[in-house]
């Protein structure tokens, strides 16, 4: 009888490891992780969200979902529980990921969206709670947008590159994937296994201002959040009073949080070794 | 355009969802959750394998896998990562539970497993560095007792009955599921979502004498590791010193774990409510 061969990992359960890997990892500050829950969102929401998108990860994997049908699949599927919407933005980064197979491809795939996929993203936000801009003319609160989608011809790109200036996660799509090639490279750099994400989150947030942060509160606060992981990083302060602060004041680097989840699965991709 | 109707969840991935939140949860005594790590072992490793099992619950709940051979390429697949045999009792629960849609179906179904399944069991064990008695006629770990199997018709389901004084795992088999079924029933008593798992946990510590602890240390230490939980449930001892001093001595209750996640799988099925 002969043993059983099994089969390497597919993308799409990378992708899914990615989002647990993420979520367990210990102290990521102002975050949910394996130290931190908050009231109404629990780290189980997010481990549910992880399981319960496996089918569309897959049709994106084997090409049988465009990426805007993928948002729409995603968003509803992981909607099943209580919680919020505890992977939007990384749906928005991991899905052309999977369908590019890595950032190169990733930069290549979203370019080739349709004015489809931009109202089925539209779609997709209309079943979340998640912050947005408001006063604006493609307002993805107002039902009115949609028409101006489909007859300004505005694709599902032109909808990120419209956000990249105030949003990290749209901007992901019109820089090529930059700051998750980052994230991905720093896990490489820092090797020393699943314990590395907590440090590259840091170095992260003490890179670039979270635009999360920013809308919730305001640019300078996004600033501030920066320095402090700054001034951990230098050891003028403890880690553990940063993400202390950081869970007092409710200043979650959301944003950060998702590049974070697609450097991971990035890194899943070439070859990280997360286990040592 | 039509808003789109999400599938509910699969007992596929109630599975995989109940192996998350088991691990997830907060400070079961002596056992890997979000509070510990062992060094060789992480909840990382769990988390892998909760994402890799997929297929293989797919294939036994879609009928077109046996369960001997379902164990086998669940051991196979899950054994990609370093971290030990995270899962493997777990599996022997969780298969006959998804192929019999709940404790009673699977009562059933484990009566018709075949010799063919015994064998592959004894595969699937070859496979893994699980902690069993020595001298003994049916010693998963000698190659003869494979053909001792066949020689006699010993089926998967005598494998289990033949265990099944000395391992309460395999005692599920053949008790019609009595402990994970007590286990689902505590869920529902409790009612408080997520956070029932530990008090359920330590629940079935104090009523029953782990028997993965009485293997690896004796049956005295087995009992008194229950006598303790008792003490900790009467309000007599403190749950985070009970968790150190298990953790401190590598008293680890496993076969326990494993029916805490076939009673967390159960209870999601009939309609649990973890998300309040």
């Amino acid at each position: 009888m002969s043993r059983p061969t099994a089969k390497p990992a597919t993308l799409t359960e990378l992708a899914q490891f990615a989002m647990l890997l993420e979520v367990t990892s210990q102290q990521k500050p102002g975050n949910i992780d394996r130290c931190h829950d908050y009231d109404d969102t629990r780290i189980e929401h997010f481990c549910a969200s992880a399981v319960l998108a496996k089918p569309i990860f897959s049709c994106v994997e084997n090409g049988s979902l465009s990426l805007g049908e993928a948002m729409c699949e995603a968003v509803a599927r992981t909607n099943m529980y209580s919680g919020g919407n505890t992977h939007f933005g990384t749906f928005i980064l991991l899905l052309p990921l999977i369908a590019g197979h890595g950032t190169a491809g990733a930069a290549e795939v979203v370019k080739k969206t349709t004015v489809i996929d931009a109202v089925l993203f539209y779609e997709a936000f209309g079943l979340t709670q998640v912050r947005v801009r408001s006063a604006d003319p493609l307002d993805v609160n107002d039902p009115a947008s949609i028409h101006r989608l489909v007859d300004a011809g505005i694709t599902m790109y032109d909808v990120m590159k419209y956000s990249a200036p105030h949003d990290m996660v749209a901007r992901e799509w019109t820089n090529g994937f930059a700051l998750t090639r980052k994230a991905a490279d720093l896990l490489f750099e820092l090797d020393s296994g699943a314990r590395s994400i907590t440090q590259m989150f840091l170095l992260l947030m003490a890179a670039y201002p979270d635009t999360f942060i920013a809308k919730k509160f305001d640019e300078r606060k996004a600033g501030e959040v920066m320095y402090k992981a700054r001034e951990v990083l230098a050891g003028g302060w403890d880690l553990t009073d940063f993400d202390e602060e950081c869970i007092r004041e409710g200043v979650n680097p959301g944003s950060l949080a998702d590049i974070c989840i697609a450097g991971i699965f990035t890194a899943l991709m070439e070859g990280w070794k997360w286990d040592c």
